[in-house]
């Protein structure tokens, strides 16, 4: 029986090594290289996770919030390397989503259909 | 270079081979295979989901909801072999929760720390 930890690590392994990590790493490196791209980018950043621990928290999120919001990410898909960034964002995204689906497998199998028990 | 899906795939018959999953699987069985149990626990499952739901979009919770969902859980915890299948699922929780801070290290320390850049 192979070991949970063990598998876990070469998991984590094999995403550090991906040309999806890499390339994530290397967008993420080349953004803040640049000063005012690395600025614009932690901007956008704050500005995410403050709408999510909102939402997440049930607080409201006034109009104006979430116009300021639309305006950090255009003016941030403006930026190529940012763009960049966010793209190799979503392809990692893609991947871990696919991992967890398979990891989380087991677990689906024994809830998702309790009337065939 | 380790395949990121095969890698996956061996920590999901990891993940199926533990004891904790078996345990879980065990104690899941025995409360299904019992009518009263499995409708008492199917009641609690659908009263927790209902809530994270409402949580989740932001929906204002009642107090008669969650004295009702508190009664939910004070009925199916004085149940022996719900209560067993709880501590199952908190066992195989802590597996799952370590298992995802490993394999999102990588993810972490690109992202933990990017004043160290």
């Amino acid at each position: 029986m192979a070991n949970i930890y063990d598998s876990a690590y070469d998991l984590e392994k094999a995403i550090r090594e991906s040309d999806e990590f890499q390339g994530l790493k290397q967008a993420y490196e080349t953004v803040m290289a640049d000063e005012s791209a690395k600025n614009m980018f932690e901007n956008f950043r704050t500005t995410q996770i403050n709408l999510q621990e909102k939402q997440m928290q049930g607080q409201e999120i006034s109009e104006e919030e979430v116009e300021q919001a639309k305006q950090v990410v255009e003016l941030v898909q403006q930026h190529p390397d940012i763009s960049k960034l966010m793209e190799e964002e979503q392809r990692l995204n893609v991947l871990i989503n696919d991992v967890s689906k398979i990891i989380t497998k087991p677990l689906e199998e024994l809830y998702g259909s309790p009337e065939e028990q």
